[in-house]
């Protein structure tokens, strides 16, 4: 299976716990599709560890594992043995309640279990999920579903994470190496950027309904919205090459103080993987080092430079209220996503509405990442899943290049520190002025 | 003058602008206040940084100086002459566009000006402020007058600084100096803790008025609130003793993630300056240490441990917009203040309504300090006096006892990051069952 | 070729670099003993970096290569061309002389060359290295041999490194991994520990022998020393553990002020390696965890350790004059040596004189590592070898049971900084007292 | 008392703990003496710890005055009533066997007890020790009388340590505040630089004699010395300048490793207290900014820089013994020290022999600080006042302009870490060819 022909549809399996056949046909479906994205990284590389937000390759085949394991097999099947017991601290990433964590900055002088033994675990957990899923009686699916569906979505935001880690590993490296060899590609340009107009008024935002999403998606509230416009597509990287030559990485006036003393710290002068070489500037891709597409949108800028950048272009971040309620407002189109194989953020198409809602790059929001109003923290381990981590991050909305497709939808949050820039993440600006 | 007769009216003198004789009138009572407040202080101690949060008290006596040279006397009078070049670096907190600045957490090493050369440098500020207060001409003060006005407010903020880091400062002795004796107290018990209810429905929240509020209090903006309730007092210290005394720093399961980071890698076991020692528990206070009042609020935490507490107590943090809206619609009533002189928190009263409200403790919200709908950052220097910090702090409402009274209104934010604790920093829960 | 037949003989091939033909003849066989210790490890394994101190088995293959491509085969083939110009930064360890140096402490982050990549390497560079050796002339041979001896001596000191570096990867490991399962070993018991007298006097330390020895050992110098008597074995893991059971770690009195300072920051309870489980003491090894041996020589402590334990034990350290002379004043015996495959330290045996001088464990000395009188930093790049590392490390002698036999000699001089435990580094005590 | 007419007859009542009377009066001279030294420190100034090498002037004068009470008033008189039982733990600098210490890098924060407690503090101790001095039975004396001894060297250094840290306190201030006014000054030319001759030979290093040394000069013992030549002055700011200008502090080819590591991360460009403004080279002294004298004695280096500056010149520093052995076989002449009320190195003086031997600066030498042969720990507190020190610092010979003359001898060793600048320490020059 290759991760090009990772199935669209795999997102109506993944919508609804109580379709049991649904779940069923796509557990074997999306933990395939994470094999396949694995399958490029040599176990050499994916024992490295280059920071400590990333995580190893081979960890991540393990973690995602030692979910199911923990959360399904060791729940409902009396009969399960622990593969490991090391593996309950090993791969346990952040859950209080399971016991001891493995220090999360260490995990790349974790030479056990290999990546052969990585493969054989995953290969055991699927076997006794499958049968698991298969044999389970009514009574035991009604508890076991939803947290099988918790399950595979978490399996796929480590699709996502296997990417973006496997990344910032091999951009280490002045040797560039390559992922993948990257797809044709036309070049195109990208449109003009146009000021959606959205009327004011009181709007429901987040979920009730009852295909799948994060806790952190509910409950449904209303907001009130006053008056404003969105941009019609994401910032190009020629829109922030001016921004870089027009001094703004020198200049405090643009920047949150906290910011600016990032900037200064780490001597920022572009966005992450960004290279200068021989008088042009150049990007480091999975593909890896490719000119700098002028016509494509921005990447790996952190929070930081996102605000900056709208003060300078004289608009601001949308908050996250208002970048989902203007995708139901006006048309919408997506870019690339992890199913295209493209890897990299596309240039928006031509058209109406809002382009590259889904996909190309994550949308840094103005909204510090805080629970939804009436929002409770889930009983149990899967708790910790969301809700303590409701601080200090911010919110992104809608997906990149590096998203399996049948993982977004419109009320999907996703979060990240401030200074984070290793995500694709990027730029649409919005205004409050009419 | 005497801290304790600041008189609460000076509120109306610091309203507005455009209320010439009222500001003029002002100018020297906040001075004479700010001196009254430091002068407890020797000038030894003022001398004194305890950790890079804290300032000197000569730090915050010159610096408030500073801003009405560099903002008032340097732009208005065009025969000023500099007291001294240095300070221009010296006592700069963070403005970017004057330029340089000392650094923060080296201001305790900064032997001069000393105390005496400290002093006479706000009396000559002082002096050409009166002079040119009273000869500046109608264009002039139509410029002048907001940016006074904004001076005086910020003095009176260095007022609680002074008061909150001579605390922190005095506290690092083991014989715990006193800053000033404690007036005569009656034990009270605290009044139940009741639930009022605020129903759901679209509200304005921030200003729109002419009299003063700080940029980030504007503008006025529609929110709308599901119904919830609202606590009538404050938490005491000895329902935050419960939490203490049931394992509460000890379980994770109570904390958001950086929080559990937090507590564990700074020992935290209680607030701020609790001690135990002989079996029981004291506070260390500006009038020395002292056995801990189980009925007054709790006092001295940070966000985390006031989210944490807010869940172990079946309840939640209000919003800024919940607590502003609460205000409106039930009765209130005040706790102590800094003009009251007794600087530290009081039991709440008996009566109807919500109490406490202004003074005692600030009230952490849940809400991350993020700009209103439509702000902008005001143009030139002053606009870093508040959006640049909008990131990675939280909202606390409803000042302290060491606020002064006529600082304070409805529409006041206040904000630290959420480890911060030696503020008067406390807890008021509420609800969004019904 | 397998590690446990390294022939001692080597040792003759060593010494001098007028021997061509011997030179010629250890080439490949250095090289080769290399390959035969780094095969126990994984190419997954040969990538990880568990502290900055440790370098990945791949990259101490790759760094001893290009020492030979730089130092020799750039200076004296006029034809070569690099394997590939990253190499020179990611592979240069600190020759500033040579120019950029890939951050040490990320070394665990470099994913190219890999595994395969660098095999190649190394047998590109051997290739030649072997047809130049045997083309030279005699007047380039009169400038090569001297830098290809010391280049086969640099890489004997590497295959060491790659055993103490690789125990400590795998020691980061809950499941105790096996880098090669262990010789069959009888239970000895120690011998007693006898004090053997050495008579005050002028003697000649260091050496002015043709024979090959690195820089640091010259010049030969005299140097008085007073009576003392030095130790017949090394100190026992069962008498250091009388040291720890006495409350060692917990008493301030036996240690140096920084030796106390760290063993409080870094909870240091026992030795590295030393892990208490089911009311025992185990010890990691290269053969995995196994029972402690409390005949064998106590092994990774610190100079901290060895000075706090000799203080306890009302002796001292040797000084390594001290240690120099007594080995030529007393019969000697060696403990076991990397070529043995014992790859831990042995118990010492019965008979008279020094036991265990050479192999088992490097004995700390109470020497600071200086230049020696009359010592002059080599011209070149290669005098960044050893004068600019004498500061602040201590003088280890005598050699390990991870140092290759034909390595060693009486005047080798091995150095770490106090506080390092990662090497097979052991204590034996002197006294001043007669 | 001023601090000019410090006696130097002082040195003949500090040498013998059996003349009862020479102690006894010494003991008020000496104690007067650091008065002198911190009266033109303000109570303000004598709070300021300005890093955490730095104490505060305040503390000096208590944690001197601790010392006596602690190992004389609390030992020999059983109706001693401490001072303030909280003093035990805020003036015990580093003695682990008296128990808990104030941390040393927060003595900044000591507001109490304030400068009029201290010196309270110090009265009511000197009444009471003068009362014991005077009453003492022979038998209390005789163990009394050498603990005395030590307390008033002891009070000899922190005089010292009075004035450089206090010039460390008064350098953060960019107006460069003065600690007192300069003597006249007339300008000199330094005499040229010659190489005296010292031949081999076995000699005696270190004291045996009964006159008062620290522990650490003991035992005398023998070491072999070749042939040596020393200089016959200290280098100068003028030579040194030729240093700086020909790219020393850029060329990693003259310095240590850790040297250059630690030029790179503090940006070293120059010594200490160098400041480079209008063109010109300025230097910070207790006397405020004065211009660089080319004549004088180059100051504040550390041991990396004096070991560069020397390897650049084509010397070495001299070992201890050399420079303890130099000055017995050649005439000697004395610098500027304490007394002289100087407070800066002077320029060398015409004449034979070693010229600036006692004072102007201390003279780094390149001998690791480590125990003499034979030495044995002290028992008791006292033995944490040397011995715990010997690791990881170098030797310093001869005082400094901020010493006291009665307070220095030829078998005196200072000590500091390789890094530190703050002292007046400077370079006297070796070379081993003939």
């Amino acid at each position: 299976m290759d991760v090009t022909t990772l199935p669209r549809q795999t997102a109506a399996l993944l919508s609804n716990s109580e379709d049991r056949d649904a779940l069923v046909a796509a557990y074997p479906l999306v933990r395939a599709a994470t094999m396949s994205l694995a399958s490029p990284v040599s176990a050499q590389d994916a024992a490295i560890q280059s920071m400590p937000d990333v995580s190893p390759t081979r960890w991540h085949l393990a973690h995602t594992t030692w979910f199911f394991e923990t959360f399904v097999l060791k729940t409902f099947d009396p009969s399960w043995q622990p593969v490991d017991p090391d593996y309950e601290v090993l791969f346990n990433s952040y859950y209080n309640a399971i016991g001891e964590q493995f220090p999360r900055d260490l995990r790349g002088t974790m030479t056990r279990p290999n990546a052969e033994e990585v493969l054989d675990y995953r290969a055991q957990v699927d076997v006794a999920m499958m049968s698991l899923l298969s044999a389970a009686d009514a009574t035991t699916w009604s508890k076991l579903g939803p947290i099988l569906l918790v399950g595979l979505h978490h399996e796929q935001q480590h699709q996502e994470l296997i990417l973006t880690d496997i990344k910032h590993v091999l951009a280490q490296n002045p040797s560039w190496p390559i992922y993948r060899e990257a797809l044709p590609d036309d070049a195109i340009e990208a449109p003009a950027q146009e000021r959606l107009v959205c009327p004011e008024g009181l709007f429901r935002i987040g979920t009730s309904g009852r295909e799948f999403a994060f806790d952190n998606e509910r409950p449904q509230h209303k907001v009130w919205l006053d008056h404003y416009r969105i941009a019609s597509r994401c910032v190009t990287n020629g829109e922030y090459l001016q921004f870089i030559e027009k001094g703004g990485y020198q200049n405090s006036k643009w920047w949150l103080s906290l910011g600016w003393d990032t900037v200064r710290a780490n001597d920022w002068i572009a966005p992450l993987y960004w290279v200068h070489q021989e008088g042009a500037w150049w990007q480091f891709t999975l593909h890896g080092l490719m000119p700098l597409d002028l016509n494509a949108p921005v990447c790996h800028v952190s929070y930081f430079e996102a605000e900056a950048y709208a003060r300078f272009a004289g608009g601001r971040l949308p908050t996250e209220s208002e970048w989902e309620h203007a995708i139901a407002l006006h048309p919408i189109s997506p870019g690339a996503m992890a199913d295209d194989g493209r890897l990299q953020p596309a240039v928006a198409t031509a058209g109406r509405g809002m382009r590259q809602v889904w996909g190309d790059v994550w949308e840094w929001t103005a909204s510090p990442y805080t629970p939804y109003p009436g929002y409770v923290v889930p009983k149990g381990a899967v708790g910790e899943y969301n809700g303590k981590f409701m601080c200090q991050q911010y919110v992104l909305r809608g997906g990149s290049c590096a998203t399996p497709s049948s993982h977004i939808r419109p009320t999907y949050r996703n979060f990240f520190p401030p200074d984070a820039r290793w995500q694709f993440s990027g730029i649409r600006l919005a205004w409050s002025d009419r």
